[in-house]
């Protein structure tokens, strides 16, 4: 019997985002080649090139193959005390960033969105939005409980809470700190309660 | 009479980030090289190596002569009203943003200093940290008139007026218009007072 060819593509396809987040996170995005990936995953180029446009759009599957998230993953938990829930959320973004190897391939992820806007969309659309989205139907949630002021720009509100963990984290400026966290999301919700 | 060699070579900088800035414009970051740089400012690539380490670090330089600016010029007003004063500099830097030309050189920058944590200590000590500083001198000028709650972290209170601008900026999750300046202003500013 011959080899199945979806099978055989499938293996390839893994072997390649397997290749590509392993190279991403030995040499970093800038010295990250496709000629690299091939050559580890055991494919020519053109296999690549076939399925994925950029270098960019590889180490995003990569990074979405590795991390497995549903958007039900995503979802913010709601234990009714919208604060404590928050915390959570900015406690854990904190912690991702302040994390060297996921924080490299998101540093890749930034670079490749600052040169390549259409990039930028695809980022937004699997991996950034859902999680934007998630805190932000936790804020209407608490909105709707009246926990939250009515007339809140719920995509300004989401902004104010993790704006400054990326500010901090792309400046450099400071280091991110479970403190820190705490700090930023107990004084955005100063400006979010009624 | 000889030629002045400082003159000549003063001249020869100045042609450089002027150069520099100009293909920026025209190539963007990602395109733009040294050898370009140097067959337009007509000096060899070994001159911009003896007084830059790197396309960033030009780029930086270019950058900062052609805004100009001094310490001083970057002091905010104090009217007496913050809430004015700082409605006024969030929508400058919106602006700036905003600005396809402005936003370009910020956007190489940005890049630069994800790949680069040394190259962003100097974005931050010469062009990013005066900024940051001058909106928390108003700040804290406000805190001492008790316009301010009095037990803020300034650092953390600059990063909630501007972290919302620069996650929507490098995230491109939505326009950057004079109305979401103004709304985070007013949104940041109702956690800060007292």
């Amino acid at each position: 019997m011959p080899p199945d060819p979806s099978r055989r593509s499938e293996r390839s396809r893994r072997a390649i985002l397997t290749a590509a987040t392993e190279l991403m996170h030995e040499v970093g995005y800038r010295r990250l080649t496709i000629e690299a990936i091939a050559a580890r995953a055991g494919v020519g180029k053109q296999t690549i090139y076939r399925w994925w446009p950029s270098k960019g759009a590889v180490v995003l599957d990569g990074f979405l193959a590795s991390v497995n998230a549903t958007p039900d993953d995503l979802s913010l938990p709601d234990t009714g005390d919208v604060a404590a829930d928050l915390r959570g959320v900015v406690r854990a973004i904190v912690a991702e960033l302040a994390d060297p190897k996921l924080s490299g391939t998101t540093r890749g992820l930034m670079i490749e969105m600052q040169e390549d806007a259409e990039f930028a969309g695809m980022v937004l659309d699997r991996l950034l939005g859902p999680q934007l989205r998630a805190i932000a139907d936790r804020l209407r949630a608490a909105q709707r409980a009246g926990q939250l002021r009515a007339d809140l720009d719920l995509s300004v509100a989401v902004e104010l809470l993790v704006g400054p963990l990326y500010h901090r984290w792309l400046l450099r400026t400071a280091p991110l700190t479970e403190d820190y966290a705490d700090t930023v999301t107990d004084l955005a919700l100063r400006a979010l309660v009624p």
